[in-house]
């Protein structure tokens, strides 16, 4: 009972960081899509987040079947709990990739991003990944140093979302207001993005450690 | 057994009627301050956020234990785990009405809404009480009937919202980036806000009927 059990464990991890993978193509190719105003690429990720959703849907009825058949109490409980909401934030990252792409089909066949923010969308869109990286590494071997440290590269990703509103709010910014207040969305959803990676860390640092983060 | 398990349930219900007067009582509040520029009530709204916080937490707690204790399987299980997810709603919405009332604070003590934008913003913060009041009928009562009306309330958030952004990026919009920056980020505080009740009714929709709703 008990092998099945953790067999079980195992394979929802399995999805977690299949999911993990998807939401990576996704933030990823977002990303491109928004810079070089690929029309393809946006559309990509926006049919390809259906994919996320129903890999989510299966895996919370099976993890609420685990938990009907196998009665877990104490810690097996709460780690079932937490993989319900691990997926959740999962879903939502796939979520805020597609208000990514949508913000470059929105503006094609122009450029979403004028020239003096493709920096600052390049490096929020490098953060994902790195946050992404630790993410996956965190749900994979419930690694609570690297738990920590993705709330560091959040911090990170907090100051970019400030240096780009600066950007749009500061003296030499001459573009229209459709493009600041796309701009404006874009640093939230990557803003989010990375607040879910931190959810997710917290939460296995919990599950873990049967402590709260230091910083939560 | 039964009875006590039936007797933990209301009590679960009567945390989320809680929750939800608080939520409905922070978004009254910020909508108020960030259309009179009053910093008190902005600040009141940001410290009491955390009462709905702790009340999740605590809410969270006792379910994980009940689930533990009672060993809920089918109907019963779900209606816990999806209790875990309504509460994780509410705290959400209380988070984004906490948004709303920063924005107000950021400004003071300038106004932060402009003239031209004090109808439509009443009209969202009208729009999120009444979504609260149909969430609120739809968890006491389960109530199938009005958990459908909530999406169309939903529809209606999203028109005003489309309202809202087209001012801002009409012709005639003379505010500085920051104001139309401001208040893209209100629309959407108010449109996630309503997005989350939406998920509630559906959850409650789908808990008692064994299906999707129609618009999910």
């Amino acid at each position: 009972m008990r092998d099945i059990f953790h067999e079980e464990l195992e394979s929802i991890t399995a999805d977690h960081l299949k999911m993990t993978a998807l939401v990576r193509d996704a933030i990823s190719t977002a990303t491109s899509a928004l810079l070089t105003s690929d029309l393809a690429l946006a559309e990509k990720v926006i049919a390809d987040d259906l994919a996320i959703d129903l890999i989510q849907q299966a895996l919370d009825e099976r993890t609420v079947n685990i938990m009907a058949r196998q009665q877990p109490v104490a810690s097996d409980l709460r780690r079932l709990v937490s993989s319900l909401r691990i997926s959740a934030d999962l879903e939502r990252m796939g979520d805020l990739a597609h208000h990514v792409a949508k913000l470059a089909r929105l503006r094609y066949p122009n450029k979403a991003v004028p020239a003096e923010l493709v920096e600052v969308i390049s490096e929020m869109g490098a953060a994902a990944l790195r946050i992404l990286e630790k993410m996956a590494v965190v749900i994979e071997f419930r690694d609570t140093t690297r738990a920590l440290e993705v709330e560091i590269d959040d911090d990170e990703m907090d100051k970019l979302q400030r240096r780009l509103l600066s950007t749009i709010l500061g003296p030499e910014w001459d573009q229209p207001v459709e493009c600041a207040v796309d701009m404006a969305f874009a640093s939230r959803y990557y803003e989010r993005f990375s607040d879910h990676a931190v959810s997710i860390a917290r939460r296995v640092y919990y599950t873990e450690t049967g402590e709260y983060s230091p910083r939560s």
